[in-house]
């Protein structure tokens, strides 16, 4: 098929085109593919990378803790000391501010809304007392964090994003005007999906929020703060630096895990905020458990030794993904771009490509693919709701398939963007 | 001082022995000594025993559970299959029926109430919508568990506990006629703190219930089921099977983990309950993480292999434990019985010996340990809002001190009765 923007076809030529990329439609789902490309899953050669954690906390090691806790026992309920050090010196806070949790991120971000709902946090209303509970949702943003607000009945206001991040004058309209706003869903460093970084004047602009409720709280998922797919990353301001910058201290919760450094699952999650702030969510974390495991704990700390070392471990990962990061570009550029219809990001870290379909063809190419065997993300999983109003935006994960289906699935999507665009231009 | 029932002693007998127990409680209180039996924490020469766990899955290894799926990924959020048919050996249970966890049984009650309460189960209102919410709590009890249904704002009514398991009769009266009432803890086996092993009889009315409110459910916290101190422990009718011959399946979540059994804080957690409970529960917990550690699951599977092992690793720590227990209620056969002010039970499981003191002692011999340097569960911790109406209940909790330990403590303790007693008759 002749390379040039679809806008310029004639009616013969979108006919010719349509039937020419039908049969290479055809003749792949007479492949049989079976690929899933929906979640961002590191693949199974980066996982190797971390097998020798497996040998860190061995049976002849100890295993006190430098406070001279027995990590086998029970106990520390805000993780060990040195745990602590180590998420605090990767995210540049104060270990006293960070909480060693479980497996998941998630669950501690879960947790901090839980707690909120229940008992009410910073002296206020439980949510579940009062009749509008909002969120803020940066789109397109992590389905995820979506389920979870909604899960609290939070009613979900979408927000525009630039590759600044998150449209600052609408969030502080509603954040200073509506005390019904209680967070806002941040994803700052290599947002899922879009891959952006937000620029230091948003997140200045973040640190000089005066919200309306008390309760607010920035939710900032830093999931991504080492996961760069460039050799010389952005070093983005912090949060931390920023809200001590602004007084403003306690405005935020902040996330990380090792889910995507070490094993998804067997990793560990922390979560870093002022010091009242953990001291609150603490009492409550202390109904629900005993600890976390410190076992784990240990055995991160004595693999990585130090932040720096967590960084170099990385790299390794990056020689992994970048190239399959690139396989998905050079693919869009070689076949899309000529024909004027969609937009991508060109992430330099994170899990994914965020992909801009034409209008109202999202839902149909992730239909495509799907009946040709590449499973994607569903089409306005990015939004809340699930509800992407120009149906345009698909996630991308390039990480899990080997790259040589990584190939064959991109090659796929592409002959199925172009399918639904002719469709809809025939 | 003379060994007879306080009862028999004159006046002038008892400002003697008075006078003499005080002596001997000074003599401690220059001791200084500082001992902890607050909680049920195993020792450190039990936690030895496990070390061989840290090497069950070393790098050289394959992570590939038996389903095929790569337990260093993302996924499996019931748990890898062949944990699951570990733990539902363990119980007696069928392995579709079992979801592993993450390292806290604590945390998956807090679920099961969490989700009742924030969404409802099984069709019913929210607990969070509803005026009235109560559990009955078999007293003494768990303080942890009646901090769970404290936390959530529901009403606890004691009720109480004989040899057997609890008073049914006023169990099947609350259950059957009140629609507010949602829930009963229960440790059937070696109950906390009492030690005692629900009568077959028990296990049966509990699967006979016919439960006014549709979202009841019993919450059986199976956590002591192989942490026997005799050889040859009972065998009792299992929730199961009792449900089973019922066709009341669906009545109970139960729970269990390896937390005396491996680490605490670093063991696995699991629970148990009907399909269509399970399928229920899953899609909430499903919103809060993307899945538990099943690195952990399969280092737990390779150390154990199967049930019978694990039952083999609990004779080891029976070894060491069947001493303490020993040691415990030899002293207080030689001490306190004598006296005939007193009674305490002799577990044949579990982590602990319920002490009943002369009524409105408790509080005071707590004290009176304390300021001596041993620190024992509060008093009261035993009732719902650690309100003992008699004043009488106290937890011994002598796994964690070592054995030259636990005598100095008990010696105390002894001591400590001794006054409290002679104080009030004096």
């Amino acid at each position: 098929m002749e390379k040039k923007p679809l806008n310029q076809l004639t009616p013969d030529e979108i006919r010719a085109a349509l039937q020419e990329t039908k049969a290479a439609y055809d003749a792949f789902q007479a492949k049989k593919l079976s690929l899933n490309m929906a979640r961002g899953k590191p693949g199974p050669e980066q996982l190797d990378i971390t097998m020798p954690l497996l040998d860190a906390l061995p049976s002849g090691a100890s295993a006190v803790s430098e406070s001279g806790d027995d990590c086998r026992n029970y106990g520390l309920l805000p993780g060990i000391t040195e745990a602590r050090k180590l998420f605090a010196d990767v995210l540049g806070a104060d270990p006293d501010e960070v909480f060693v949790g479980g497996n998941s991120s998630l669950e501690l971000m879960f947790a901090c809304l839980q707690i909120a709902y229940v008992k009410g946090i910073a002296g206020c209303t439980p949510w579940s007392k009062l009749d509008e509970v909002k969120f803020l949702c940066p789109v397109p943003g992590y389905d995820r964090h979506f389920a979870l607000t909604e899960y609290f009945g939070v009613k979900m206001i979408p927000v525009p994003t630039d590759d600044n991040g998150p449209d600052m004058a609408m969030v502080k309209q509603y954040v200073e005007s509506d005390a019904s706003v209680k967070g806002i869903w941040c994803v700052p460093i290599y947002a899922n999906p879009s891959g952006i970084v937000y620029s230091d004047d948003t997140v200045r602009a973040f640190a000089a929020l005066k919200p309306a409720a008390k309760d607010f709280r920035i939710f900032w998922d830093n999931a991504y703060c080492i996961h760069h797919l460039v050799e010389n990353p952005k070093k983005p301001l912090t949060i931390n630096q920023a809200c001590a910058e602004a007084g403003s201290e306690g405005l935020f919760y902040q996330f990380v895990s090792t889910s995507k450094v070490t094993f998804p699952g067997a990793g560990v999650a922390a979560m870093n905020t002022a010091k009242a702030n953990l001291d609150e969510l603490s009492g409550h974390l202390g109904i629900q458990t005993i600890g976390f495991d410190k076992m784990n704990m240990l055995r991160h700390v004595r693999f990585f030794g130090n932040a720096d070392n967590m960084r170099a471990h990385m790299e390794k990962h990056r020689v992994i993904l970048a190239p399959k990061f690139a396989a998905v570009l050079d693919m869009l550029d070689a076949e899309i771009a000529p024909l004027g219809i969609a937009k991508w990001t060109k992430p330099q870290g994170g899990y994914f490509v965020s992909f801009n379909a034409p209008n109202g063809t999202a839902k149909r190419i992730v239909q495509l693919c799907k009946e040709a065997g590449v499973t994607l993300t569903g089409a306005g999983a990015t939004y809340p709701y699930k509800n992407d109003p120009d149906d345009s935006n698909i996630r991308i994960a390039p990480t899990y398939p080997s790259p040589a289906e990584l190939k064959q699935a991109m090659e796929l999507f592409c002959i199925c963007v172009k399918l639904a665009a002719l469709e809809k231009l025939a």
